[in-house]
């Protein structure tokens, strides 16, 4: 029920031996589901022989025992989840993108958003190159094609690649014998890599799917880092290290990032409930009961309750039925659905005063929805608490915000917020605290554009970004499949 | 990853006027849909019509819009889901049964076991029956129809009908003009009913499906009783009433039942919450935090927490993106699976002494690799706390629990379990305190006999039995499909 | 595009051995597909545990390898195809019909229509029954379990339950040991059996399904005799033959029966040759070239040629691909959905005086249509011929045929249809051939009701009939799905 | 049941107005399905926007009612039938091919095969393209998008683009404004175009998509032509025309095209009833019927009839319900497999001595297996008739046909065939006749390689032609999805 997303999810394995490679990159991209629901993907490396399959849909949409198998055994692997804009999310789009070029097959897989796309695209197109996909993974994939043929090595080519790009990028890559990890020197997205006992080695946007596959973390890849794996080992190009400060996505924190993951040295869950504890400071209340929206707001709901000394409660028994077949055949019953998904615990909150904790209000219509139910279920104060602050300015670094109209603080004060989702009070992080929440050696300085409008780089320019965006909605509408 | 089955939910509404009851029911059902996964159905009764969908799946597998739409509007309504045992799983057997008798179409949606299922059966063969499923519901819907030839009226042919049945029984079903509820004399599974608003009355397994439909819980249908809606309103039958003590299943307080169901008059998240609670006193433990297994766990541990002054916190994360279509290509990936489903949180418990608890341990196999999870993770020490007795006796009143062979408390000792497990500690909730932790008015005795073998009722004879099984063995062979 | 259904196809195997019975049974209903695409089933009986898969579907949408092979090997199989009419194509209607009673499981493949259905189902209401179905197989199900009752063996239950059934019956029952086939004394349906090499025998509806299976035609059943086969062989009773006049369906060799079948000891092929030849005869024409309209009219096709000297043709190509999934997206486009399916071969009628044969025309629209078709493509002249009479009555044996409102020739005269369809000059078989052009030893009498009204039996009353439909149509509703 | 493919059908429309020019490439496709039932694609170009669907599948499979609507209306549309060799029927190479390039959208439907395909593929690797397909198209559009860089326009791009290729192709583009078609010089496959009488131009593989959807064919594409259709109207570039001898695939009459099309001025129908009769004057014979092998057969069979003067007959009826999902669960059923689908008519074949007439024998096992067919059924002698020469030699020009060493023709003698497939005589069309069949004005010279080793072309070199296979079958595993 939340409207902000995460635009992708990375993993690439590259193996001791050959092995079941792509059973262990469905596991990863299993773990890493909630960065895209749109499209999943994995490729096969064995002995330079790609194979290859992706389609619209969830990892257990796209891939069942059948085509697991038809992927065969290899020794490095690659794999990818993407959730897509309007209309963006096509089979073309879908990633990881896969190619032939002069010197053999290369794949790509890539979360993040380039500023510069438009005339990159551009030039390539004066040069004779065709386009089949509108995702900046296309771009990516030639100008490293090209530059390949000035280079001695694929990594080489992708250094040099990267220099031309501006904007958020982690990506993962992979020619017949080698797997390439890069992130961008803000270190917008998370990237990071793993080992496993038998030597394998691991790469992925979060280290919850390390987890799953049986790796251990063992750091993430820095800022303008490029780390290379093939038979002689592991190696890091750092050279583009430190050209300019780290800005890494604090939403990552906030929302988006799972809670078991450890993201530039700090646990996500802990910086959650570090979010709700300085709530807590910053915002307190006379209540009876914490209780946190589930699932994006438990983890600060339990920061809360510690902090103030008020009592956790679980609040709602939220449905794990309802899934993408449940259905609404009414309008009337589709304004109410709230209610079929979030039930509240009448026992826990009935003539309480509730503190109610979610990660952030995005349009305020399903906060008030919850409200009522609270009402009904005989709550005498709800009073409203957001684990970040308010949220007013759009991303250009690789996640989906619906536009200004819709964002509510954009558009009203808090008072007259409270009284939309009608709450007896409500209270936001306070800006100077969400940089603090997350504490781990490697967060050394994070994006707060969406809080604060300070964009680390420059943006798009109103014109070059229109004529992008037309050319944009053409292919959109033309992809639409 | 919990190998204790309920049987059945069960769902009717009796509208104010011809409405969409389909839609309605298809709420309800989604809020019973951890009653029963294997079948759904849903019939709309429009002025004697009966319009019946049903099939193997879920409910959003079994209904869609278009489904939805074919089922038309009506005043009366029944759904069901259903567990079947292993073989038992057929179309044929999925309900509402409905059928067509000298009076009329009648459906009947059952949540229950009968005792004396073989005995009935036999003898109305005997009579000239035939039969196209196994299911005692077939055997009631016969008993029902031929009783009807007597008495004056559906009500009364129920009321006489029900006299021959010994067992647990929960049942809602339906004729031209009617819908009537009743609960089995011990009361074994529960139903209840609510009104809507504008004055239609539903009737439920659990209240959750009440809130789901926007109806009040006006209260349980007693132990006994027959309740009729038609045209005149709401009349009650409780002539059997209080003809045997109460008996009802303490297994839905400790697990079955949805935790914002309100359940003879007790809060099933409060019971659980008593648990935990209780095992706290009579099983304390020196820990640093005390954490659930998601999601049976996490109510009971609110509760130890609470009564321990040891710290709550979220200790897993689950994946909810794993469902039914995950997959284990390989079978040693299949032996790690709990690591795919359930991820220990490093930071909640790295370093600590966990107190980990769950509502029981039927195999002891998850449990121990949830337990190596939490080692792994950097627990340091690992304290588990059960929320139930041991579980030692098989169940005769509709619910699906392995034989005594798989059940680790049949063979083994607390502390052997311990061990094999693989805990510093282990405490159950004690015999005494499981029938003290729902404290509803209507909660006056409850069936414990899988934790202590006192049946309240006869149980099916060896020889019968013996009979009785081959005969359905052989009919599940005939039924697989 | 006929809009005349024959009503069901069934199938038995009794083999030599317990072997792939459904497999057999497979092919046979593949064979049979053309008397009914609505619901397709198969049961195998092993050892008296019956395995059954049936519904909705074509044969190939129903089973698939997984499907087959969960039936299991037996040494007994029930085959059945079915086509229903409007609203009664619902999954409970699909045969065949599997019920337990007191001796055991009984399946029952059925083909044809009973008279005196209603008052059967009345008495048997009247008596306790309850009906999952609205099918005529119930009825008799129920009647041949309630006679076992008083018999000492399934075959004198049979042989009397029979006694009671009015109407069109070919049917096919499976009992734990036995496999027995009946047909009525009026023998409306075809019905044969066969023999293989191994010993096994085949009972079918047509022969082209025992060539399916690589069985050879033994022969007919006859009309009103009982077969039964058993682990002592193969028995006849024939008390019941002779009782009444032979009255097989003429409509099968006209249009039904697949042309490479033997009925009745004719070929259908040589029957359909033979109508072009009578034809011919009472119908010449000065034309360049005979074609027939894929696929019914090309045996008559060859017939009229042959018989008159005109040469014969191919004068459409049929577009083989199709099928269900072809679809029409605009209305205008459905209009001529005949040029899509068909399309001339110019080169054959360019400039040509064409004779087009076809086996019957029942709305007039498509017959108009290729028509059109024709002299589009070139043809000068355009002479229709059908090789059967005028279609003037329904039929109450077990076929669908439009209601008389949109029966051309119920509302039309021959020279008004040969103006409504433009053609040149228009011929239908007449009356008196139509008996002739079956010439097998078993054609001993025809049913010719649809074009004489001369109905062999009573035929349902008008109120009893009108009491009934209303019953049917309300369950019609109620099996909406 | 044909071991030979036509690898693919084009389909092109440029409508007077806005319109639904999706549906009518639906039934365009419809009716060169085949051509190619692996894949099919519709483009319908709405100004300039392109909303593409393809996948893998027949056109019923690809496109329902809704894939339709969301094609939305254009001025413009392109269709595409594909048949791929084994492993490369993949969804990378379903087409119609769509980029964008510098100078807008550009889709392309081709139907042939490049000799100098690896060449071409090698020089633009070398310049930096990247490759996302192994077809030829994808080639052939990075040439054009080239040459459009140094060209005025689309048209001159096309026309200065395929100097460069080498081999046949008959192709159909769409740039945002016009529609293109092109044919190789020695106009090797079909290619034609017709008018409707609104005014749209549609240009198709055959005829028969021409009368699919309500044109009248104008004339076929000469060899070397080009045709631009844009809003000043059609004109044709013919500078290309003449350069070489036209060499016409001359088994698209005696196999691949429809019977109802008209090729280079030729009724494909009467050029199979001319190699019937050719065939009947070579190989005489004397015998009581004819019949032919459905449906390949079944036009020349005809004219063998009326040349000899021996009676045509229906010697089988082919099952029309088995299609894609019939399937043999057991092997030596799959053996049986001509059984299930062919029947002969033992009334017609019965005694009988009998030409059984088909257009050509691959690897003779189909061929010997029917044989024994019409031997059971009662022929007392059969004698084959095959309406070409003996098949001998490999097709570079985009056909698919079997290794020599599965050729029966290349390894044995006609007298050994004879012997193999088990027929009384054997004759083959003599080679002479082949070049005869077809008599139309545009029938200027035929390609007979497959017979005579004589091909129009260089041929791929032994060298090039390995290193490029090599790479063709790592890339067919990697698109093995």
């Amino acid at each position: 029920m939340k409207e902000l997303h995460e635009e992708c999810g990375v993993f690439g394995i590259y193996a001791s031996s050959v092995q079941d490679v792509g059973n262990a990159t469905y596991y990863g991209l299993y773990a890493l589901q909630h960065r895209g629901q749109d499209s999943a993907g994995i490729v096969v490396n064995d002995g330079g022989v790609f194979t290859v399959r992706k389609d619209l849909g969830l990892v257990g949409d796209v891939f069942d025992k059948d085509s697991l198998l038809d992927l065969g055994e290899g020794k490095i692997a690659l794999g990818h989840v993407r959730y897509g804009t309007a209309g963006t999310a096509t089979r073309e789009n879908a990633q990881p993108m896969v190619v032939s070029h002069v010197k053999g097959n290369l794949a790509i897989a890539y979360n993040g958003s380039l500023i510069n796309n438009g005339e990159l695209r551009n030039q390539l197109e004066l040069e004779g190159s065709i386009f089949h996909s509108t995702t900046d993974t296309e771009v990516i994939t030639y100008i490293i094609t090209k530059e390949r043929l000035k280079q001695p090595s694929i990594e080489h080519a992708v250094f040099e690649a990267l220099k031309k790009l501006k904007g958020a990028y982690s990506l993962v890559l992979m020619s017949p014998t080698k797997l390439i990890a890069a992130r961008d020197p803000h270190g917008f997205r998370p990237l990071c890599y793993g080992k496993k006992d038998d030597g394998s080695y691991v790469i992925a946007s979060e280290s919850c799917a390390l987890d799953a596959v049986g790796a251990k973390l063992v750091r993430d890849v820095a800022p303008g880092e490029v780390i290379v794996i093939d038979p002689m080992g592991i190696r890091s190009f750092k050279e583009n290290c430190g050209t300019c400060k780290m800005s890494s996505c604090v939403f990552e924190f906030v929302y988006f990032a799972r809670p078991d993951s450890v993201v530039d040295g700090c646990s996500v869950h802990q910086a959650r409930v570090n979010a709700g504890r300085y709530l807590a400071k910053s915002s307190p209340c006379d209540a009876d009961v914490v209780i946190g929206v589930p699932d994006s707001g438990l983890d600060a709901a339990i920061g809360y309750a510690n902090e103030s000394g008020i009592p956790y409660e679980i609040g709602f028994l939220k449905n794990k039925y309802i899934g993408r077949t449940f259905i609404f055949p009414n309008q009337k019953d589709r304004e109410d659905q709230v209610r079929k998904k979030l039930n509240p615990i009448s026992s826990v909150v009935k003539g309480k005063r509730v503190v109610m904790v979610d990660d952030s209000i995005v349009r305020g219509t399903t906060c008030a929805r919850i409200v009522r139910l609270l009402r009904e279920a005989g709550a005498t104060e709800v009073h409203m608490r957001v684990s970040s602050p308010p949220f007013l300015n759009p991303c250009y670094y690789g996640t989906d915000i619906p536009s200004r109209e819709c964002l509510i603080a954009c558009n009203h004060s808090i008072e007259e917020i409270r009284d939309i989702i009608g709450v007896d009070s409500l209270g936001y992080l306070e800006y100077e605290d969400v940089k603090k929440i997350a504490t781990g050696d490697g967060c050394k300085g994070f994006c707060t554009a969406c809080f604060d409008g300070q964009y680390p780089t420059e943006i798009p320019d109103r014109t070059l970004k229109n004529r992008f965006e037309v050319k944009i909605n053409i292919d959109k509408k033309k992809e639409r499949h």
